[in-house]
């Protein structure tokens, strides 16, 4: 037997959610587990890191199977310290960040925490998933989630990853029927058309919600949003260069540059 | 003579830095300008989004050829809230942002708020520029930047800009010599390599400072670590879909999912 892999969990819910607790519960069936997780909810965070201002770190004690931290910063900002400082020399043989309370299809890949964690690590030469649940409820069902998270997960293990890729997995909420399988596809073309509610403060100031409504503008059946919506488990490769080769000679010949 | 294009303008280092200030004196020289940026800086804020507070805005006076106003959040809140608020049915004909303290050549894009305000108009299907200086200086001289500035912006009108792609350019800092031209080219393969600085609080508890070296580990010419290192203007087109569509086919055919 060769020794357990060491797999790094983060998350963007903190680590108090509830989708922290079943990856880690997974994984724990795989690897030896080093949980670095925000200390509070950093939903929507994107790809930020704290920069102007100082981290704090503390060894917590709520996830008995694994070695937990939490950390003051971003999701990127997790995967960082735990890098460099928590695991130093020790490199991890999976990152996994999730599961995420709430759908990271589509564009939301661009405004999640979650996938910002794993794009860290891939960028470090990491092999990372970052798994989310369609279902924002706090007390959402992940049950129908766990034996995929393992299988994909292992998966990653075994198989390695593609070169400068991460995985963005996102499961539907569960259904009465059970899940038809995992499609293998693009993010679909889609977006949030926001709405802003003004209200006004006991002083008399203006100030805004920022709301939204997702519209979906993908008529094919080959990305994300498609799979969800018929209760298959979606799988997005996705990478941190974000380069669009293709517009390179368009610029070049179009242009008077 | 047709009808003056609108302008919107954002950053990331918030609406009283001077690269704003050069950015929209370039832009009154095109068209009718409208300024909608961070009251503050907003640097490394990836794609952020504010999702669990409340805006601000307020409009200001300190930008006189524009109509200016302050917001409370993040560049990508800045350019929805201009977007769905500020102008609600007049659409803007080019979105720009920056010009930014410094680089935000290849991996940087990331980690970019002033990208993530062209991104965030790109999947509105506008045309947008970011535009850094990789300079981080208070003082930084922009004089040699602004004829490229404005010659890119008025091509982006004239041309348009491919389908779902924004533009990262990037300019080196001011040499003796004149700049050399421009370079439309991809990402360098490039990343940030941290320290964390353990210090400890007047309270005896432990706080770090993220720092990092920049590690350039592209052999290549044809990327945008090259051509600022060169004396080039780098314009490296991006898009908002992270697909890693060549890897669709080896995870369908080499895991068993």
């Amino acid at each position: 037997m060769g020794k357990k892999p060491l797999i790094l969990v983060s998350n963007d819910d903190g680590i108090a959610a509830a989708g922290i607790r079943h990856l880690v519960e997974v994984m724990t069936k795989i690897g030896d587990v080093v949980v670095v997780a925000p200390d509070g909810p950093q939903s929507g965070m994107g790809h930020a890191i704290t920069i102007g201002n100082t981290l704090r770190l503390q060894e917590v004690d709520i996830l008995p199977q694994a070695d937990a931290y939490e950390c003051s910063g971003t999701p990127a900002d997790c995967v960082k310290i735990a890098k460099h400082f928590v695991l130093k020399d020790r490199r991890p043989d999976l990152v996994v960040s999730g599961i995420n309370h709430g759908s990271n299809t589509s564009i939301s890949v661009l405004y999640s925490g979650t996938m910002s964690a794993a794009l860290e690590a891939s960028l470090e030469g990491m092999p990372a998933i970052g798994f989310s649940l369609c279902d924002y409820a706090a007390d959402a069902d992940f049950s129908h989630t766990l034996d995929y998270v393992e299988n994909i997960a292992r998966q990653a293990l075994a198989k390695g990853m593609p070169k400068g890729v991460a995985l963005n997995v996102n499961f539907p909420p569960r259904q009465n029927e059970p899940l038809k399988g995992i499609k293998v596809c693009r993010q679909a073309n889609a977006k949030w058309q926001e709405e802003f509610d003004v209200r006004y403060d006991p002083h008399g100031r203006r100030y805004f919600w920022m709301a939204g409504n997702f519209v979906n503008f993908d008529k094919g059946e080959d990305n994300d949003e498609w799979a969800i919506a018929n209760n298959f488990v979606s799988i997005v490769p996705v990478k941190y260069d974000l380069t669009a080769h293709h517009a390179i000679m368009t610029i070049n010949e179009d242009w008077d540059l």
